[in-house]
């Protein structure tokens, strides 16, 4: 394939939503497109773990195990896309994650301390141990969404 | 808060896609929609990583190393959202996904080997080896998306 037209592939497949100057520079736009994929992925992967954890859906510890290391890393992703830049942008993101942004990334961290025990119970294999450790990540969803996002009608 | 309140919330704000019964039971429009945010991430870790290697961007070892580690892990993430009950969902997929579905296999896996061995590179140190392997990660990219996704006009 020949090179430039390579270049100019990847550019519009990867959205070209970077300037040349920064790493972080990518458009206010862009930035909320990132943040709701991390959170789309996110739902995917702890949704069954939930399930699984109320008992909705057979336990399968191979399941949890891998998708407690994708969460891992997922919950790295969504925090530098809620930059002060994206605050007009419309999405759930309530004024608070800009106003309280302290109060924000101590719920980030809290998600992230739960999803690293989380892991680190996958290691152990306890299955009661690894269900409350799902419900501990579960909780610091729901308490990041309770003050950070629009509740759904 | 509310434990019922908590489990409701939950339950729609990981999108409420998902049947009781298996795990990769999730609606067409959510699998269509979950590989889509996994590609947006994929973009968001990479495009720093292709301009850096074009010298585009400053290079920054930090930043490739951590980005390839998210890679490792965004990499496995699309391809099961490729299920043939998502053929008819408009999307940019080519029917090739479905109808050449070991060669789309192929270049998945040519795609998990090419930034495997970028995650390798990293942990070298060596610039120009890095800057190589982002390039092979990059024909990866550009390779399957020639041959399963719609031009963009």
């Amino acid at each position: 394939m020949n090179k430039k037209l390579l270049a100019a592939g990847l550019a519009l497949a990867l959205g070209a939503g970077y300037t040349l100057s920064a790493v972080a520079q990518a458009k206010p736009e862009v930035l909320v497109k990132q943040r709701q994929a991390a959170m789309t992925l996110t739902g995917k992967y702890f949704g069954p773990l939930s399930q699984m954890a109320q008992g909705k859906m057979p336990y399968n510890g191979k399941i949890v195990a891998r998708n407690a290391e994708f969460l891992t890393v997922l919950s790295q992703m969504p925090w530098d896309g809620f930059s002060p830049a994206t605050a007009d942008i419309k999405s759930a993101a309530l004024p608070a994650v800009y106003k309280d942004a302290a109060k924000f990334k101590a719920a980030q961290e809290l998600l992230q301390t739960n999803v690293g025990k989380l892991a680190a119970a996958t290691k152990g294999g306890n299955e009661g141990a690894i269900k409350a450790a799902i419900g501990d990540v579960g909780k610091s969803c729901g308490n990041c969404h309770d003050n950070f996002r629009e509740k759904k009608q």
